[in-house]
């Protein structure tokens, strides 16, 4: 089904449509949701959809409702040129690339409610007229970890995965494990909507020297990528250490948290959680992940990794 | 293609599954969600839904999700079977009724995220570890009117018409303008949230005395339902007191408040706001609706009137 050179679609009438025919051909849809600039991580995850499905969508959109005006919006790199050809360059290639404008400017009498809105939005999150209100809230999920320092980041994502799941109208969809809490909100958002898509959760892909691939890598200064690699490196002590009876969390978290320290990384949050509701475990006693946020300069970078020890509960 | 006697569906999967055969072959989807016990008012809406699609399908399921503890959640009137009756006796009647037992009991390992949650769940607000938590917020049009008293309402209503649209994946829905509110915050969260349906506002079905039909009127006294008739006296008034000149709507509003106190009924709000944004309205310059809600004993009735005055802006 698949060609080499990808179908690329802007239009979300023309998405749904593609969608719908190839659904209406029996056909099973799988979905990559993206923010460009990819690296093998996203290919691997793109790859993953490509095995389980018939026909493969991945979408380039920079969200700007995950972003509060404090954070890198505009500076989040980008390559579609070279996104387009790493996609293409892939075996079996992705069927379609959805590349929207802007997903939040619904324009003069769009939409069944005429008047008020619409035009170009720069951000939805600025107030600046766009007249987007609608919000999916994960309400658990989203507060730990990265809600913390980043209170709307997983509104902004539960949202404009749901916009996409509707524009898109998949069966499968495939996120990373890098952004571990994005995946559970994504999950839990599934299954309490009703959304009839299966939610893949995909390996993290690292650099051959073990730091997590992500599209803010491209922002370290090498010495600030050296540093970074203390994230994995304390992480892999954790579980083994784990591995070798150590499990109180405190003393594990305080491991990770002097190793990346004294590489000269900034703490943002080392916590390990219940894998499935990412609530902060006091002592390993099923599966957990262990979660990290930490700054390199000006860069912040997050990284987990599973733990599933055989102890009985 | 609609029989009289409704094919009943209360599995979800099944519900989706009815919908895309008939997606497959290229019949257009009606749909209108209900709470049940069926009036004049609802049937408008179903037979609205007949004239404009090729097959109809209709929910009956009272929402744990938009009752506050304190509300009427256990005395919410029911007729399942009177339901089906009137549904049958329709001209056309109508295809499939979905009647879902409980749609946030999520059961163990259901979903991606297993683990936590599950279990029959009385009501999704109590916290009761049906483990729901995802809720879609229509941020501006859910605060004002009967979302100042019952301030999670217009959240749960949201969310279960999200759901049910993610189950049902209808074409097109109606809903009536009797829940003004409702109306307007279903239309904005399916054009902010991308959804591919066409929402219908139906207009209000009234007794022959003027009384707005309610599910809620059963609960009235036949003096209170007396009383209940100045809702629409007096929005008659004041639209005939608007289109004589009186565009102060401060005035327009006293003169509906007096009357509705004068009968015994205690105000909760009666506001004048703009038809598409719902904002409160100062002097009357375009289309606008007065909205109503008032107490008579312990019924809560709303009601509202479209005025529509042919003034340049």
């Amino acid at each position: 089904m698949a060609t080499t050179t990808p179908k690329l679609i802007s239009d979300k009438n023309e998405m749904r449509n593609w969608s719908r025919s190839m659904r209406a051909q029996g056909k099973l849809i799988g979905f990559v949701p993206t923010m460009g600039f990819l690296h093998a991580g996203h290919l691997s995850l793109v790859s993953q959809a490509r095995s389980l499905c018939d026909v493969v969508a991945v979408s380039i959109y920079v969200n700007p409702g995950q972003f509060a005006p404090s954070e890198d919006l505009s500076t989040y790199p980008s390559d579609f040129q070279g996104d387009l050809r790493k996609l293409a360059a892939l075996p079996g290639g992705v069927d379609v690339v959805f590349h929207p404008h802007n997903l939040y400017d619904y324009g003069h009498n769009s939409g069944d409610v005429a008047g008020e809105g619409g035009g170009p939005a720069a951000s939805c999150v600025d107030g600046d007229g766009s007249g987007h209100e609608t919000w999916v809230r994960v309400e658990k999920l989203e507060v730990g970890l990265c809600g913390k320092s980043r209170p709307i980041l997983f509104r902004g994502v539960a949202t404009i995965v749901t916009k996409l799941f509707n524009i898109v109208e998949p069966d499968l969809a495939v996120f990373g494990k890098k952004d571990y809490q994005q995946l559970r909100v994504i999950q839990r958002m599934v299954r309490d909507l009703d959304f009839s898509i299966k939610v893949i959760g995909a390996e993290i892909t690292r650099e051959s020297d073990g730091l997590a691939m992500s599209s803010r890598n491209v922002h370290l200064s090498p010495e600030e990528r050296k540093k970074a690699l203390s994230i994995n490196k304390s992480l892999l002590k954790a579980k083994s250490a784990a591995e070798d009876g150590e499990v109180h969390c405190e003393k594990l978290s305080n491991l990770v948290i002097q190793c990346i320290a004294e590489a000269g990384g900034r703490i943002d949050y080392a916590e390990i959680v219940d894998q499935n509701n990412l609530e902060k475990v006091e002592q390993i006693k099923g599966p957990v992940v262990f979660c990290i946020a930490a700054w390199f300069g000006k860069v912040r970078l997050i990284d987990n990794m599973e733990i599933n020890l055989s102890i009985g509960v």
